[in-house]
């Protein structure tokens, strides 16, 4: 069985951005801190085409992650690049000329545009909505599970809808204040407790739905 | 040193009592459901004075919380029987004639009252603010911990002061929606995470201030 994996990493607060996300900001002010503690890991490093880095308490969480994934979805403002239709020299992601996906990725948009292939990894965007999306990264991941890298609001229509399988948040030690809250409108659901991995500078919380 | 030690279950999207808190109701609506996990446990009964009950990893965190506290402080709301003055026949806690703590607890009120002995707990009612009940109450504790027991509203306010030097959150897996959020309008705060236990239905959080 495939499932939807979610995951993302939040603020002890329930951030998973800052304030004032831009272009030029794309985390929002402060969100970059968010993600201190996976950039040093060797684990994140070698599908970034960076060699060394640490081993630690999250390098099995951080491998858990993406072993098994056949497929990746995110939201429109997590692919980047600003809002509205592409234009004439579109914005083609954050990750440079080798994504390190290296499967089938589907961003979540309003606005339609062809497929991008950048060394192995195949940009679609979907204009139909999260149910559709989900389909067609499942049928492109022929029986391994789809992550859903978010970022909130898109995180918050799958929650909202029922089809996450997995919730993988990794908690930081850090209040942000504002930005963008994750886990909001989403009263009255209850999430079954997998496990908890402390590791340095941040806690690995997994929940099944 | 005499540390504070702010100690709280918090739902996974931030509450610490669910909506519509009333005398009726004094956690809101569905948040009794936070502290499902700690009234089975032999070391949440003892103290209550109940006999029985389980043993499981959140035993030696619930024992860690009561070692070495010779203080209490919670806000009124945490002392319950509604707002405003005390009135001719004053509520003396939910905790019935043997209250739990078996040292000087600190409530901090707006509006002035004697203190209240019960069984070796004396309850007494601060007027003069977060600093004075903090001042009292270390001076109560003889050198032991202090603990802040709540709710949302005075924890914030010492978290804001910067008076916190330890906070324990358990963390469990649901979702309010809405109701009192505990870390909110502290932006900015970064904490030092000091250990995570994962227990059934909860995982305890500690971080250093």
């Amino acid at each position: 069985m495939s499932r939807l994996r979610f995951t993302i990493t939040m603020s002890l607060d329930g951030f998973v951005a800052g304030p004032d996300q831009s272009v030029e900001n794309p985390l929002g002010v402060g969100g970059e801190q968010l993600h201190e503690w996976v950039f040093p890991l060797a684990a994140w490093r070698e599908p970034h085409g960076r060699e060394g880095g640490e081993v630690n308490a999250s390098t099995a969480v951080v491998e858990g992650r993406l072993a098994n994934v056949g497929a990746t979805i995110m939201g429109r403002n997590m692919f980047g690049g600003g809002s509205g239709p592409w234009g004439e020299e579109p914005w083609n992601g954050w990750w440079g000329d080798e994504p390190p996906f290296h499967h089938p990725v589907f961003v979540l948009t309003h606005h339609p545009r062809e497929p991008l292939e950048l060394a192995g990894t195949t940009f679609h965007f979907v204009t139909d909505g999260i149910e559709a999306a989900l389909e067609q990264a499942r049928e492109a991941a022929a029986g391994k599970d789809v992550t859903l890298a978010g970022g909130a609001d898109v995180g918050r229509q799958y929650l909202a809808a029922g089809l996450v399988d997995e919730l993988d948040l990794s908690v930081v030690p850090l209040l942000l204040g504002s930005g963008a809250r994750l886990l909001e409108g989403l009263g009255g659901l209850r999430l079954e407790q997998v496990r908890a991995v402390e590791a340095p500078g941040v806690t690995h919380l997994t929940y099944r739905l």
